[in-house]
């Protein structure tokens, strides 16, 4: 292959959205991915007018994903996309990446997988299928330090882990934003019919839980669940406290939550093992606390001058210690990852899996079935639900 | 009343102890009360050498609790001593503090109140009958911040509480140090028989249920614990989670662990109403974060020279802000106010509880009632444990 | 003007290179700007070797920044580049940045502006002459927390300004690392040849200065260095405190240095005012700290749902608050600035330097000034330097 | 000696005074000494309520310092008191402490030593003449980790010192709060015939000055200062710059301001070697960073059970990490060294001054002359003013 960028279509994200627009610098920022096409809206317009805002060829922008898919089909390799970023609310996850898989195009999809557990299980199907490449950002596994705490307990630097907590507490639902008519993303995020059927855990409940059990490698055996809704008038649960065990016996809490007033996006998780533990905070993400019992905590650092950082960490680190790496970073990492696996298969290198460090069709299914585990949960008067999956 | 120091006998607090130290030094720190006697140990000659090290007379140091009381009652007031603080372990609170009730002394108790529920009651019924002053150390609820944040909620500033959450995560326990003869505190803490039924619950379990509760001023009604032992070989359990609901419908976690290997102290909460919320953490205790939805947070401070604090919180302050008060000044805040209310008594000045910020003998009996509805719970498949007391 | 991307071409960066790689993700990160030609090294292979690693067409990858310079205007507008990127040591700044100049592109250059005062000044004249658009990339003033603070003071929240501390500690140039061959970052920037006359306060110095005078708003009138190279064998300054006095009656301290062992890229300031005062460090940069004397700190933080923060604020950050923007966003907030006045060049609109947040060739001037005072001031016996400027 | 505590009597301190309350909450603390009498006041008066309020005898409350040290002399040893605490405004530090020297009374003395280098002078000879006991408090080094900090330099754990930073803002006196007449404390601090020829450099700068030279083991050589009265009316600087050479080759900066608005007591150190370095804050004491080139920040804590931690620091601390001490509790130290140093007199112990931990009337000549050197390079157009003392 002739050295080239990877050449990314976006279904979503037109004007006014939040999380197509991250989707877009992340894929910027490395200069490995080139946007050449989307289908921004359902609304043909103001699909038009997003893509002159992106700077489009006017034929590559699209009324419709179906439009998008089928069209780009009919180019060139080199020239139509290399693969699809659907970035639309949770309802319309299913349907482009389907078509997309269908016609043989790669997938990066938002989180959560798709609407439904039936409809994550026919796409997992569907990539086992293809072998195409999908990728589900749970972006928060794309930053360094959660690499090096994953590693650090791959490498038993913690001993057997007996206990974590994973906390996602936000504020901006705590009163009922979503009925004003201009608040967008409160508006879909709370509507059952768009965001399926669990409001805060499907939203940042799930990444606690992904990032859990990337961190530890430890599967969720059973779990305990608490859904509230705090605000009157809102459809979906904003508010969820879970005790869990792991398999092998850990335990554990996680919780979620979108009242606890004042929280911006504090996600952070606490792993003890037998030997040492750890800790991270979103918030403040180039720091990882490591904790002993005998010996001074140390403060482990991101840059790419820390010579004690794992393999891992440091190749989703892009700049030496002390120039804070933040959040587009880390879900740039995911786009890096994703474009260097493209990239491979263009060249038809050997492919796998293990090379490559990006949350699969897999992980989204396992995010939705924590969901409806969660309710199942939540419903009944028993005290462990068996995860089921 | 000439002006004299209040006098205090201890019961427990020998050489070595842990605890019995800090509330000498609580005693000690604002020249209000005066050690004058003391039982320091069951074995007469270690009760004895502790008394000369801390410089009492020879005839006021006793080899039981028995002969205290007995030979304190018999000496004039204002020079036999004004009440009892009995430190030592927990299955050995009951006598001395029943018998120092039987006798008109007042008491200091170290937490928690007793061994058994049934011990518990009659304590609290003794108090009632006699109308003596009884203060149960949860020593956290004396801190500063604690008091700001409490009247933060009382006052409204928070709005309605929806969310509490409650940590108390230390790792002294992370392997069994209670094996090695010479670990008194470990020995005695996990050991059922000294103990009671529960290790870390019971330990500082019930020091975050009750710093919820303080803070809230809202009880709880139903929980769903999971309580494990962790480290092989011991009896009592070394970790716990525990979702609770308080009354008026807010939600929270409460948990408390001594395997959360390279934690020291870490006891901390977060209360979040529908207007605002706070965080505090035992560690940083002089500063209190207060957060709102829609301004920046706010960080307020502990010091003398805070306008903007409580009369409660001033109250509890000694020195100007940027000057740490830490553990030792929370507890002797309790005794300050144990000094005051007998002060008051000695005085005959009218009593009234609401005029002391100390935890009473009730709160004693609720932390043990948190301790037994905990196992209750934690024995149970049930989800949902009612809160009996 | 067609909707298209601005036009990039780079001076240096080739593989290998730090400052290059920051630039180009500053550059691509919003989607704005197009990498679209470059001589990324003296060494005319090395440079065909970068261009094809960053996917540029052959014939637009140049041996020489001269040759880059000659054919790209020969192109015609809107297919060559419109701006030149200078990303090489500090001795190769001025040569590219004039020639561009004088051939019509206008210029975004790393710090220093230049290797001498004599070629600082040429430039500055020029870009007065030519009207073209220069950034100088003092980049850390690209936060949306130093934006906001700059404000703060602007609009009297601090009230008139008394003190100033500056401060940036690194420890990388502890020991003499530069004597490692492959070494490239500690050769070149401790070489007097490639450098300059001054090591740590030209490398960094600067930038602390910079900050500092960006946000007070306020000159340096005087000022007392003591500047120190502290590892044996290095030719340039390792460290440098220096006491200033601003315009207006205001007093300060600046230090750097590059042997602060353990210290990362700790740039930090305080500002304090009659009234207020504010406390930004660069390593935690979303968080911006105001303090009062009568009542709490607050805590300021970056984010597009901020609604208390300045426009200035919001126009610099991309994401709702607690998903952390760090250095290259900052960075990238220079770039975003230079491609909007340059777009509004290229569409005629009238052009006001206010409408434009980027530091100019007058603030690389005055940097040069501040290490050429420095020095002067070192060298003396007086205590006060007057900046000659 | 029978056992009995050490008897202290007190010279000023009476009622609203801040810093005698502070001195005897650090005396009560552990227990070992005992109020016996006091001169609070140069009010007779008041010296008589302040000690009615202490639960003094009446016939131990005296009308003058005088009176005091005359008639305690005349009761036998182990009832007379056996050291003098002297808490006055700085321009009554000299005479009391002289008679008490005089009279062969050990003396603690509050800090500054003296109001005249002459009267400082004086003590200093009357010390080594006597033989007596005399402890300047110097309180910030009775902190666990500034000893620990003095260690790790001691011990060569961060190699050759080559810099240090030590700063103490405050922002009490941002306006001009001595104008109203009930601020004592602003009163006095203010006034040049109470606290003597500086403002804040003698009452915190020199603080500063001792920490630093205490944990380095370094003298000051020669200094560079540029001191400041930033409030219109004020008579005393508020505000100091300095720039220091130590012994050895070390450089430094040590800045001290009472303008510094909303900053409490933010005493903070930095100290960087050839190996590594250490940050310590007075706010959050309980803390040492130390930090390294080549591996993780280390997080070094206070705690009876830190078995890293020196004897020294050990020694310095009541009880496990996690549970805070504080200010009271550093300023305790001073007094528990003193005790134990009077102690070993009494039991006629061979008297090696290395045995005890607290600052003796050398640092406090040490300090007047800070001042002193300050005050003369602030007057000099020289940079450099060589250390005289």
């Amino acid at each position: 292959m002739a050295k080239r960028k990877i050449k990314m279509g976006m279904v979503g994200g037109g004007k006014g959205a939040f999380i197509g627009g991250v989707h877009r610098m992340a894929a910027n920022l490395d200069g490995e991915i080139e946007l050449v096409c989307g289908a921004f809206s359902s609304d043909p317009e103001k699909s038009r007018i997003s893509g002159e805002d992106l700077y489009l060829k006017e034929d590559r922008v699209y009324a419709s994903f179906e439009e998008m898919i089928e069209k780009e089909k009919q180019l060139p390799l080199g020239e139509r996309m290399d693969f699809v970023s659907i970035v639309t609310p949770n309802h319309m996850h299913f349907a482009p990446a389907m078509l997309a898989l269908e016609n043989g195009f790669h997938v990066v999809c938002d989180k959560p997988l798709a609407f439904t557990m039936d409809e994550a299980r026919a796409l997992v199907k569907k990539v086992k299928e293809t072998g195409l490449i999908f990728c589900l950002t749970h972006n928060y596994t794309g930053y360094p330090m959660v690499k090096e705490a994953r590693m650090l307990v791959k490498n038993g630097h913690l001993g057997k882990i007996r206990k974590v907590v994973a906390a996602y507490p936000q504020g901006w639902l705590s009163s009922l934003v979503e009925a004003a008519s201009d608040n967008k993303q409160a508006g879909w995020r709370t509507d059952p019919s768009k965001a399926g059927a669990s409001g805060c855990m499907g939203d940042i409940g799930t990444h606690a839980e992904n990032l859990a059990e990337y961190i530890t490698g430890l599967k969720i055996e059973a779990l305990c669940a608490d859904l509230t809704t705090f605000v009157p008038g809102r459809k979906l649960e904003d508010d969820g406290n879970v005790l869990v065990k792991f398999e092998g016996g850990a335990k554990g809490i996680i919780y979620a939550s979108q009242i606890s007033v004042g929280e911006e996006n504090n996600l952070s998780i606490n792993v003890y093992g037998e030997k040492g533990g750890i800790e991270w905070r979103q918030e403040e993400p180039n720091t990882l606390v490591v904790k002993y019992q005998d010996k001074p905590k140390e403060i482990w650092r991101v840059g790419g001058d820390k010579q004690y950082l794992s393999p891992e960490a440091m190749r989703a680190t892009r700049i030496p210690g002390g120039h804070p790496e933040g959040f587009i970073e880390a879900f740039a990492n995911l786009y890096k990852e994703v474009a260097g696996a493209i990239r491979d298969r263009l060249e038809n290198k050997s492919y796998n899996a293990e090379n490559y460090d990006f949350p699969t069709v897999e992980d989204g299914l396992r995010g939705m079935a924590f969901i409806e585990n969660l309710i199942a949960s939540s419903n009944s008067d028993q005290k462990w639900h068996k995860f089921e999956y």
